[in-house]
């Protein structure tokens, strides 16, 4: 099976998933900086999501690249990282609405968390259809990453109930860590 | 006629419509459990409807695998297709603001039914263009799964007037019987 | 240049334009029939919109079939037709609304009028590109439906201060006119 | 690295951002035009919003014209770009709403310089990616108009505190210069 209608419809989902969340920064009533100064935490949420939905579409490009055909359990469990992610707007919006307490900071990292289980198990998967010798598990090696992420979310989880902001913090530090050129699939695909 | 664009704008119309359905998941004013407890009607019929048009997009997927070339008969019932799925997000969110009451749970019946009828004819369009030999008639076999569904949505529907609770239950019946793989697509085109 | 985008392009915009008119379904308060009634007009205008907006992909489609590559002009033109689709929403929402009533029918009329208009240079623009033996000009022949239907609008416009559901009833008929199906350019590009 | 999901994504990103500013021309309340009316400055507003990400669009596709391949510095380069775009909707029902008063003005103003330089930014990427002999820095040439627009920008962002009209006219100038076809890409991937 064909892995071009996976990418073209994931990439649709995430392009939705991206804009959707501006919808969130309502137009406040008033011209003034006074109106427009107490959307900073909603409009603080938004980079955050944005650039974490960013990085999953970027890793998603290049995990795709590797392969050449798809099975029927990767696109559920495609289906599955899908409905994770689709639910990022929201917790962007609940954690952006309260400014950053401790339920909404949590549910922010407990969806990011899901999402990266579900980014795992469709990595697995992959790795599995393409059978040994699969190039996706040469490429990702170690994936650090990946196991790293995962316990950081988990560990901001339970700091966002007694220090939201450090938690918050630590959620733009899986991302930073992220955005850190991964270069093994790209250098893996030029040889 | 080639397919290219058909399954580009089916990809585009389905992303959308799972997409905009967390629209309804309104961010709660609060930041307590007491605020984000009153949405699981609203979530969970989010889920349903998600795995709903998940099974929709993958099998749109494997059956539109088997064209080559498609008509103008199968883009109108295409169209068709689309308009009872673009329903499924008022439905859901008719059932969900309501707790699962009868007349929403009827409805969203109604729209699932509408919808199963759809595909059945579009599946029928596009057997007629394949013409004898058709290896989508030869993959579906018997198509035991697109005859019994529409029966069970009937049932679920009358259903829904004494024991909404159980419509659900059959709603969410159907889709785990088609959530377990359809191999009969994937093994005739192997062969 | 090639096609390949604005296709993609045009099939997103007008993707997202049939789901987006849903939005106007607004899920009501209360699970009664009387609570859904309410919303026939908005749904009857629905309809009407779904089948214009697939009307025009199902057109553009044909269209850009004929076509090998494009011009800047044919960029341009494509987004100016898209601008006046992008208004059907809208126009389609405050017909429902107003259940039809004399300003909102002609605004309805106006919108589909324009969009008529920029489907016809955008047409003209495709032919020039193409030069002499333009395969799209030989297929479209006369195009009387191209030319019946902006006068059938503006007819509709003038009767929608006396009859607004007149003009509704035209622009049903429009719309009845281009579903037959139009064998033209499917004949000369099988020729 | 291909380009064809980059293309994709951003097609799919524009696409969804130019039709969900339509969502600010909220129906109104009553049939007559004493309802309609006041919306006309959102109305001119998401004129001037749809030709702007016409404008990137159209341009940005002539740009990845000139490429055949990216990397991971433009994927992010790219991402940026959209980043900014994706505030147009709001900085657009911000100016909408408050009648082009001067602040939201010089916000649409601030907004649009933004993505001035993240597209100029993304320009550079491509042409280091390309090496010497780069198709796209032959193409650009001068890049008069690149260079003009974000002085333009700035000084109608001055401007805006006092003459917010004039910031407006400001913005409508660079939109027209950018209108006007820009044939140096064309003709350069012509020779």
């Amino acid at each position: 099976m064909g892995k071009t209608r996976l990418e073209a419809f994931s990439d649709g989902v995430i392009a939705i998933l991206i804009t959707i969340m501006v919808l969130e920064l309502r137009v406040p009533h008033g011209d003034t900086l006074d109106a427009l100064i107490p959307l900073w935490p909603i409009f603080l949420s938004y980079v955050l999501s944005f650039i974490y939905l960013g990085i999953y579409w970027n890793n998603h490009h290049h995990m795709l690249h590797t392969c050449t055909h798809v099975s029927g359990g990767v696109l559920w469990a495609n289906l599955h990282l899908l409905f994770w992610l689709s639910l990022i707007p929201f917790a962007t919006g609940f954690m952006g609405e309260n400014h950053f307490a401790s339920l909404p900071a949590a549910l922010y990292g407990a969806v990011l968390l899901m999402a990266a289980i579900a980014y795992f198990v469709l990595q697995q998967m992959i790795i599995r259809v393409q059978g040994r010798d699969s190039p996706l598990r040469t490429a990702i090696g170690g994936d650090w990453k990946g196991k790293l992420s995962p316990v950081v979310y988990l560990v901001a989880i339970g700091v966002s109930f007694v220090l939201p902001a450090l938690s918050l913090g630590l959620y733009a530090l899986v991302a930073l860590i992220w955005l850190i050129p991964d270069r093994r699939i790209e250098r893996r695909m030029a040889t």
